[in-house]
């Protein structure tokens, strides 16, 4: 196999010198998987019922084959309104968003969407239980965040504010989300801590 | 231009000729349409927050042209897990599915799956307020079933039931969902009267 420096590949060789490259995508993936298999868990068990909501994508042609699956055969991703996830624990409206970070120094406030901001405070507003899990990839630590302890740091970007906030704050302010098997983001465990 | 049957059209003539023939995409079109304006104007209003989930598909294959957005080429609507709507309404968790039926004389329970039965078993357990928002498009009337009034229903078909609800039975055991402008379907005034 020739890779495209012109130089032939050893399998064997390579799988040591490939550096493990964690691309945006995957490392969403990682954390959505972790939060998928731990919110399939809570459903099993019943502890509670919380889905993530579909991708959301704009269908613009479709193909009906006859005596066969519908094919979607032109679509675009659309920007979701709401967060990622919602559903009901103990009686409790609960709603929020997962976002994983490679910075090792602050959580970007571009991985959030102005309208995701409003949906949290109108959630906040009609008393759900709203927060978003910020994962630093770089310390494997997912934390809990207040979607009410995330409006000022959102606001004041708007005010010559920094555009992130600082890990510190989020490990001051947050709570660590327990591991737990097969619980792998734990934060029903912070909720029954936070609001009950 | 040629129509496959041949004969050439005359738009003037084949506007007036063509059949308005309601598809059974159109009809779930327009109870979903009315839904989704009457859950704008509720959020608009901060009335409630209730949102429809984005329609499931799964991605099979996406292109990434250079400096434009990302094209799906090949996707396949997915059956849902869950029933189409919810959020949260002072404070408690809402969910229902929309249904639209042209048959007059009873719902067909072939309209709702075994999984959006479960879920709907296990949101009311939570605590959800749960129901259907059942439309006869005959009669245009839209009623409000609740979950627990379902279940019955659900669980006799497969005890040599009939596999439908009597008309008369929703309209006995549902409440008529008012028509209010801007809420076209104002599901909430029926929350307010049951759970409230």
């Amino acid at each position: 196999m020739n890779y495209p420096n012109g130089k032939k590949s050893s399998s064997l060789v390579n799988r040591n010198k490939i550096k493990k490259t964690t691309t945006f995508s995957n490392r969403g993936m990682t954390l959505e998987e972790d939060i998928n298999n731990t919110n399939m868990y809570y459903r099993t068990t019943n502890a509670a019922i919380i889905h993530k909501k579909p991708t959301p994508v704009q269908i613009v042609n479709v193909d009906y084959p006859k005596r066969s699956a519908a094919v979607i055969k032109e679509a675009y991703f659309k920007q979701a309104s709401t967060t990622d996830y919602n559903g009901i624990y103990r009686g409790k409206y609960i709603d929020f968003e997962a976002k994983e970070t490679k910075n090792k120094t602050s959580f970007p406030l571009s991985n959030v969407h102005e309208h995701q901001i409003n949906h949290m405070r109108s959630v906040v507003e009609h008393e759900g239980i709203c927060f978003i899990l910020v994962r630093f990839a770089s310390y494997n630590q997912t934390f809990f965040f207040p979607a009410l302890k995330l409006f000022p740091y959102w606001d004041s970007q708007f005010n010559s504010g920094r555009k992130s906030i600082p890990y510190q704050d989020i490990k001051n302010n947050g709570i660590e989300v327990p591991v737990h098997y097969p619980a792998q983001v734990d934060y029903l465990k912070v909720i029954d801590q936070l609001y009950f």
